[in-house]
């Protein structure tokens, strides 16, 4: 199934289902529960899939990635918040601050929380998982390592519109089987397999329920592998994950 | 005026103004609109003030700490993000998990943010200061230091109850003027003048506004200056700001 946040014409805002070229609205993310009449596609413009109350991103949990920054495989997961104004939805233009210097895409995988939980166990955590989405974690280089003093990962990760989620969250996808691809301009930029990841989905969802509860809607964004590159205002800037969908946004310079 | 959040005999939350030792309800936090007849303060359970969409921390912003430490001053604000399941209020009893080791707590001058503000100057953030309020900005220390490539300012501050903020904003306060210190089962353990900060709330609060949108209810801990020290389950640890009040948690063992 794959579920979706939109906003109508008249600015209201409705989590659903999506059939039939209809948005099916329901009571909340997960819900069988209708909530009102379906809505074409068409009237809908889509945001992101939901409004996390922690929108987590990991560092270092890809094989590949690994090996050629040396790193060695973390047992847990190595982690930062994104700020919950960074999040934007399909279509939205990303403005490049000129304090933010080179920015790069990271396109990754995203886990969207089902349930509150807390110190789970394996299993739990998948029954925990309420499914996928796509997920672009902007990053700012130049940032990041700006102060040798205390790496800025909060910072250069939360301008607003550097998180990118959507379009939709599909619950019924086996991770092991998704390549998530960037493509810049059309033209493909980034391309690994979600197989090559170092802890798997279930593996971060215990972990973190071990850390702190987690709660429906809650995002985590599983980290990128090797590819990611420097963006510039004009791209268009898209990730693609068969099986999932592609979520597209534009980069932009800020006013004069 | 200090404003509250509390909760009410029947699982009512209500936000509003203490007075005459009584909650006068408020529509929303800095609304002057009544929401409902006073209650009495000693039916009321206070919760942290606020429920923030960003739980900002500093790190590294007191002078006699920089000197302590050998950091420079930053020029900057150095930060990263508390969970939003770290919140606790008034009274709250906090755990301490053993995967957490060495906790200490870090007494803070906390601000809240007023008003949605992007992009604006010293004197524009001097008005989007709502007021302040009392802050234990709760670390692990053997967490923070675990992993030599990725110190973990996130995991280290993010388990449930790490985060303590209370009793009440108060909007008619010259933050130069207060101490913060914190008790140890009665005992002073921490005292440092606010003025000893490095970069002033409005410089926080202009400098983050570059960063991202700040809204309404975000919470940022001004970092804590020298003084930090362990806490054991049964301690009683409270922080005290004269002119804001004093906001106590008890520490817990995990159950076994």
């Amino acid at each position: 199934m794959k579920w979706a946040r939109g906003k109508t014409g008249d600015g209201t805002e409705v989590t659903g289902v999506i059939a039939d070229d209809m948005l099916h609205p329901r009571a909340h993310l997960g819900s069988d529960a209708p909530a009102g009449d379906p809505i074409p596609l068409g009237d809908v413009t889509l945001l992101a899939p939901v409004t996390p109350g922690k929108f987590i991103g990991l560092w270092n949990n890809f094989k590949e990635a690994a090996e050629k920054g040396g790193h060695a495989h973390p047992e847990h997961p190595l982690y930062f918040f994104k700020a919950d104004t960074s999040l934007c939805g399909p279509g939205a233009s990303v403005e490049l601050p000129a304090s933010a210097g080179r920015v790069v895409f990271e396109g990754e995988l995203g886990i969207v929380i089902g349930k509150t939980c807390k110190n789970i166990s394996l299993d739990e955590a998948r029954s925990a998982i309420f499914g996928y989405t796509c997920i672009n974690d902007f990053t700012s280089l130049d940032i990041l390592n700006g102060d040798p003093s205390f790496p800025q990962w909060t910072r250069s990760k939360s301008f607003d519109g550097f998180g990118v989620a959507g379009p939709v969250i599909e619950t019924e996808v086996d991770w092991r089987d998704l390549t998530i691809r960037v493509l810049v301009n059309d033209r493909e930029r980034q391309s690994y397999p979600a197989s090559d990841m170092i802890l798997s989905p279930e593996q971060i969802v215990s972990c973190l329920s071990r850390d702190m509860t987690l709660n429906p809607g809650d995002l985590i964004a599983c980290g990128t592998s090797i590819g990611a590159r420097p963006v510039k205002a004009g791209m268009a800037v898209e990730v693609v994950i068969d099986g999932i969908g592609r979520v597209g946004v534009t980069m932009s310079a800020p006013p004069d």
